[in-house]
């Protein structure tokens, strides 16, 4: 996987959802074909790919077969089982690696690594049951956030404590999976990093982008970030440092809540990531082309931005907008094909143009 | 059609080639599935739509059912036989107009209709026999053009006249079929205008491009094209004019010369055109959402301008020169996923950013 794929190679991409959608247009950008792997019907991602494999994780025969098509194997999303990727690996390489998976799949692995490099984060420790809930809580105090240690997402597998007493139905909302008690921290604002580093280990990174969450749903992702010139080169330089630790091929998001104290890592995914939306039209080489290219071995684009821009989340009933922003000479829109709205569901975004960098 | 379609809609495309690969990707942004229409095996725009139909035009069964499956057809090129659009349109609405397409099929009705708006043209005479051409030459002299009246594209079904002894074999090159005589034009440069009208009549045009052909074949556009402000102005009311003249629904391409007595129109297609693939990296909604926008019923993009770019065509051997280009972090790729090289045939371009819009 040094050397470079030629146009014509074929990508498999695990996971046909409006990540792996873009993911495939921008292959198909640069010559390359894409086949999805979905273990539902009509993936957002297969209206826009050459070939759709559609089985569950755990159809070996399907995971074979998918494998054997293509040249390289990535993935939009990190639950991957463990169980799949021995399955695909055999066959063909997957990037980014398994242990930026490993890593990142468990909040307590992930902030674990992130301490080990010098990198700060919330005060957090172990959950397992009531006993280790209130030692825990005896170390971090409250308010705090008891998390399971995977499968979180948008919020979702989280209840926030904010007395010793809620610890009984913190616990309960756990169903019994493994967690993390999370200090909470007292952040100005929230930013993201979305860097890429390539198989020959350049890094490059994109601006640093400042997000707006609701209900643990990204709202909006606005460039510049109101930070200052350190700050942003920190942020970087926090990218850059996970990217290098974990050998990594591939783009990589990484949230970090802005303190007094300095940066944060909040988390990190080892995916394109919602909050790198906005170099759609705010760069020349977008983060779902960098990841392409990262993972194809081919050089990767500089990250530097063009314009100024905005990205909103359309989320649910706000696809109802869609005729308002669509007048809007400033809005680009992407939406992503799914035919069924639903309250949560992300369903496309918008990114306006501000202006040229400034 | 003066409806507008929503996310979800279904729109049908004749050609699956470059042209057809884009608009199905630009259509996808806007959450529609595309259908694609074309006779041969594996065409680049199957890569990156949800159906395709392999069929040969004049399968009125294929046609049929292809029409059926989609709200509203439209099509990468103008020589779509009279027989297939007189299936399909009985079904679905076909956009742009028929009219645009009789029009511009015939270098001689294209040429008389432009003249008829006011907008001037190189001389030009219908040749049909050794008389005909003679009658041509002595009111045009040398030198001059026959072209086949029509399916020339890429400087293909040409002969230059450097003198009136040059008429024999000029009128053989045509194989008998209809042609149309043309004085040479003595300009200073070639610019085009990519312009589009809603299906509501609201016009919008991007900025004239310069361009330079090679036997025939376009090798570059560039943005800002070296005219006066008074000759860019020019340039978008003519493409203005042809739009309004055809109640056109679409986009549409107007090549013109710059002369010294002024803007000559050379010829104008009815679709996407290769000398607005620079819009996809100059502009926030490129030519190929605007056109899908415009078939689709939604409010056009405004065509404003945010970066200067070369579009580079890359045409048969020059798919080597990737490697390079992709290093170039100026440079945006777009390949068009041919198997196969052949000399002439267009493989992709680059889009490389000059800076921003001077």
């Amino acid at each position: 996987m040094s050397d470079r794929l030629a146009p014509g190679a074929r990508i498999g991409i695990l996971g046909g959802g409006q990540l792996g959608r873009m993911l495939s247009v921008a292959a198909a950008r640069l010559g390359f074909t894409c086949h999805i792997f979905d273990p539902g019907p009509n993936p957002p991602a297969g209206q826009v790919a050459a070939r759709v494999t559609t089985a569950p994780y755990d159809d070996s025969a399907a995971l074979e077969s998918f494998a054997r098509s293509v040249d390289v194997i990535t993935f939009e999303f990190e639950n991957i089982p463990t169980s799949a990727l021995d399955t695909i690996e055999a066959i063909a390489p997957v990037r980014p690696n398994r242990r930026a998976l490993a890593v990142s799949q468990d909040r307590l692995s992930e902030k674990t690594f992130l301490n080990g490099l010098g990198l700060a984060t919330a005060p957090f420790a172990p959950v397992e049951d009531a006993a280790t809930l209130d030692a825990a809580l005896a170390q971090i105090g409250t308010p705090a956030i008891l998390k399971t240690r995977r499968f979180g997402y948008d919020g979702k597998g989280q209840a926030r404590l904010e007395a010793p007493g809620d610890a009984g139905p913190a616990l309960a909302a756990m169903n019994g999976a493994p967690a993390i008690l999370e200090g909470l921290v007292d952040f100005e604002r929230e930013i993201s990093v979305i860097g890429a580093r390539g198989a020959d280990g350049q890094v490059a990174c994109f601006d640093p982008g400042e997000n707006v969450h609701e209900n643990g749903i990204l709202r909006t992702t606005t460039l510049p970030a109101r930070i200052s010139r350190a700050q942003a080169t920190d942020a970087v330089l926090i990218a850059g440092r996970v990217l290098n630790a974990l050998d990594y091929v591939g783009v990589l998001g990484v949230e970090l809540f802005v303190t007094p104290a300095g940066l944060l890592v909040n988390e990190f995914a080892p995916r394109v990531h919602n909050s790198g939306h906005w170099t759609q039209d705010g760069c020349l080489i977008d983060q779902f082309e960098q990841h392409i290219r990262a993972i194809a071995g081919w050089p990767l684009g500089d990250g530097k931005r063009h314009s100024d821009i905005e990205m909103i989340n359309l989320i649910g009933a706000d696809i109802a907008r869609v005729p308002e922003l669509a007048r809007d000479p400033a809005v680009a829109l992407h939406l992503y094909g799914k035919a069924e709205t639903r309250p949560g569901r992300k369903m496309g975004h918008a990114n306006r143009r501000l202006g040229p960098a400034g």
